[in-house]
């Protein structure tokens, strides 16, 4: 999306560790003009897939997905993240690995709001190795319900794990594919016109 | 507002310590169709009062937040919850008692986007004690900006927060103010036509 590409070549800054900063418009402080331009964006694309709910992760992730299950006129459910969640009959928990924090932390989401059978559009602002949307798919898993795809605000290309999960048949959508981060300029995947 | 009073009647659950549960629609499973109407109230109240930005707090608040700060055509901020942030030229930091959790935790914002003199509304998903509003608007204190009032989606009225903040001039406007919880039926404070 070329506004939102505009928006990145603009604000956001590198930082050391291929930490793309984006913090003015996207993760603290938030367009939500823009955000609500990407969530049209993601409606458009998944429209005629029968989407039931939209799923994301706290923090960041919250604002664009509830934008996004506006649109398509469905619940949105956020899972937790908790520094050691117990399984437990209430809640789905899954385990995810964060190189950002070198640490590994838990996520959860309560049974009652994930359904067997139910279509879900997983949102989130970030996708760079992936680690975070697996754990996401797998408590879809556990639930039974239906993962339709997952559209992303930001995908660091270069990371990998969009492409991996797209090869494991996972439809991936980002609004902005960034494909490399060299000496301080972010290069776009696509140069198309307005993808 | 008279839907959200219905669904916190049909949806709440009232548990030991006066807790009112809404996770079905509100703190973790998100009804985005009634929040948007809660921002569109917000909109109407506060349409006067030249807003220029949205503040609220991670995580619950973000959602309502956002679709306020989209009614409005102004950005979006959230402060962040920390267990110990360190004063630094790069934000400010309050701290902020919960009772719930029985401890204190502190809230912080980048300096960046708290501007002197700018017109703010907070937003958040509830009031009770009242003290994460209070770190809210110390924040806003010490950057220089204008508190034009608080919108809150659920007040817990007994709690008295609200009230207390009333009183010292804020302007505090609640989608639905909870009077008293007893024997697990949730009593509003108004019962008017819909307020």
């Amino acid at each position: 999306m070329r506004r939102l590409e505009e928006m990145i070549l603009q604000k956001g800054r590198v930082l050391p560790g291929n930490i793309l900063k984006v913090d003015s418009f996207l993760n603290h402080q938030l367009d939500v003009g823009l955000l609500d331009e990407v969530a049209g964006e993601f409606f458009r694309l998944f429209r005629e897939d029968g989407v039931e709910k939209v799923l994301t992760l706290e923090v960041s992730g919250i604002a664009v997905a509830a934008l996004t299950a506006l649109k398509f006129g469905v619940p949105m459910v956020f899972a937790k993240k908790t520094v050691s969640a117990n399984m437990s009959e209430e809640k789905y928990v899954s385990r995810v690995f964060s190189y950002t924090k070198n640490r590994e932390y838990e996520i959860s989401a309560a049974k009652e709001f994930l359904l067997p059978g139910e279509r879900v559009l997983i949102v989130d602002d970030f996708l760079a190795n992936g680690k975070a949307l697996e754990g996401l798919l797998d408590l879809l898993r556990q639930a039974g319900s239906v993962p339709v795809g997952a559209a992303i605000v930001i995908e660091k290309g270069f990371q990998g794990g969009g492409d991996r999960l797209r090869g494991q048949g996972l439809r991936v959508e980002s609004a902005a594919v960034v494909e490399a981060m060299e000496g301080g300029r972010v290069v776009f995947r696509s140069a198309g016109p307005d993808r």
